[in-house]
C-alpha cells in the first residue's frame, strides 16, 4: 500500500514507519525535511500536501502537539494549542483527505493514555485525546467508499523517557515496536471506529 | 448552595433547574433573557459574568451547541462552531472560573451519548463530547482548594424527541428528571472526576 505518514520524523511516526516500511511504501510528511511538506495547523497546507501526493491507501497521522502545563495557570490561549494541532490538526486531516484516500481506505489517528489515565498539567492533552477518540467513533459510521477510521491511544513510549519520563512517574511505559503493532493493525486489519489503547 | 447554570433556560437546562431550584439558589445564565447574560463563545463574555455575579458554589453547564451534518460534506469551519461552543465554550467557563468557585465547589459539564454510540451527522458532536470527557478525566486531579469536576453524558431526552426524535430512532430516550439526578449527584456529592452516563 501507498502510506501517507504525518508525523514520521517524530517518536511514535518513526516507531511506525520502522514497521510499515517493510512491507509498504511510506510518504513522510512533517514541517521539516520530509517527503512532502504539511504544517497540520494550515487548512492551506493539508490541502498542498494532498494535491501533491495524489490518492493513497491510508493516512496515518502520529502528529499533533500539546500544551503541558498546570490547570490552575492555564489560559485559553494555552489550550487553544492543543486545540490548534493535535485535534483540529487531524480532524482537518480527515475532512480535506477523504477524496484522496482509496476505495477500502484507511485513516488513522493518535490520541493518548492522559483521556484514561491523567497526570499533573495533562488536563489539555487529556482534552484533545478525548476529542479524537470522539471523533474517530463518530465519523467511522459514515465513512464513504469503505474507508476505515481508527485511533491509536499510547502509553508513554519508551523512547520518549527521555524527555518525559519525570512526568509519567510509575507508567509502565511501552516500546516504539508495540505501538507501532496497533497502526499496523489499523491499517493492515478490517475493524473501524476503534481506539487501540496501548497501555 | 448558590448555583450558576449557564444555559438554564434550554432542554436540559430546565431539567436540572427544576431538581436543584427545590433546595438551591440557581442563578441562570445565557446570552438571552436570564438573570446574567453570557456567550460561551466569547472570553470577555465570560470574564464578565464572573465578575457580575462574583463568588458561587457551583458552576453548571448545560450549554453548548455543535455541527450535525454528513461527514462527506462537513467542512473545518462546520466543524469549528462544535469547537467554538461546546468544547472552548465550556473548557474557558471552567479555566477562567476557577477563581470564583468557593472552596470544595464544583462544576458541571455536559457532553452527550454520540461519543460512545454514534449516529449519522454526529461526528462534530461526538468530537465535542469526547474532548468534554477527556477534559473533566484530566482537570479532576488539580483542581484547586477542593474543588471538584464532572460531566454529565446523556441519552437523547424525551423533552427532546420532537426536534431531534428523527436523528436518534431506537434509541431509548430520558426523561429530563432522570438526566437531572446526575447533575444533583455531581454538585451535592463527593466524587470527581467522573462522566455520569444516562443512557
Ligand atoms: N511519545 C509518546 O510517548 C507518546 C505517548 C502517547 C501519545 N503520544 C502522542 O503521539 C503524537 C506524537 O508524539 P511524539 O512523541 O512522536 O511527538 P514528536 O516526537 O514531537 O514528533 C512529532 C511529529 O509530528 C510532526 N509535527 C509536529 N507538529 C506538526 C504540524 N503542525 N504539522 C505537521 N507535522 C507536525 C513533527 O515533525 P516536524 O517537527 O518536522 O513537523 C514530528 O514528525 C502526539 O500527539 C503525542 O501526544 C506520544
Ligand atoms: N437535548 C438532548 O436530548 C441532549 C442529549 C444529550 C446531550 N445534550 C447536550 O446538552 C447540551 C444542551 O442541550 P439542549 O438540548 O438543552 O440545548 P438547547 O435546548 O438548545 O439549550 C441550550 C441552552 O444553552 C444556552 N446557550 C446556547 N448557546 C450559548 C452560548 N454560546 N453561550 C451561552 N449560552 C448558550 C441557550 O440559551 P440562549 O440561547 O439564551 O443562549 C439555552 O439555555 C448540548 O451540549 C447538547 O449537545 C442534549
Amino acid at each position: 500500500m501507498n502510506i501517507l505518514l504525518v508525523g514520521a520524523s517524530g517518536t511514535v511516526g518513526q516507531a511506525v514507519a520502522k514497521e510499515l516500511e517493510q512491507t509498504h511504501t511510506i510518504i513522510r510528511a512533517g514541517r521539516n525535511g520530509a517527503d512532502v511538506q504539511v504544517d497540520l495547523t494550515s487548512e492551506d497546507s493539508i490541502r498542498h500536501m494532498y494535491e501533491t501526493i495524489g490518492r493513497v491507501d491510508a493516512v496515518i497521522s502520529t502528529a499533533g502537539s500539546t500544551h503541558f502545563g498546570p490547570l490552575s495557570e492555564m489560559t485559553p490561549a494555552d489550550n487553544q494549542k492543543s486545540i490548534d494541532s493535535k485535534i483540529k490538526g487531524q480532524v482537518n486531516l480527515v475532512l480535506l483527505g477523504l477524496d484522496y484516500v482509496n476505495d477500502g481506505g484507511s485513516f488513522t489517528l493518535t490520541s493518548g493514555i492522559l483521556m484514561d489515565d491523567p497526570i499533573k498539567e495533562g488536563a489539555s492533552a487529556a482534552l484533545a485525546n478525548g476529542a479524537i477518540k470522539g471523533f474517530v467513533t463518530g465519523a467511522a459510521i459514515e465513512m464513504p467508499r469503505g474507508i476505515r477510521i481508527n485511533n491509536v491511544s499510547p502509553n508513554v513510549l519508551v523512547e520518549a523517557l527521555d524527555s518525559y519520563g519525570p512526568y509519567f512517574r510509575g507508567y509502565e511505559a511501552v516500546p516504539g515496536e508495540r505501538v507501532a503493532l496497533a497502526y499496523v493493525k489499523s491499517v493492515e486489519g478490517a475493524q473501524t471506529g476503534q481506539t487501540y489503547e496501548v497501555y
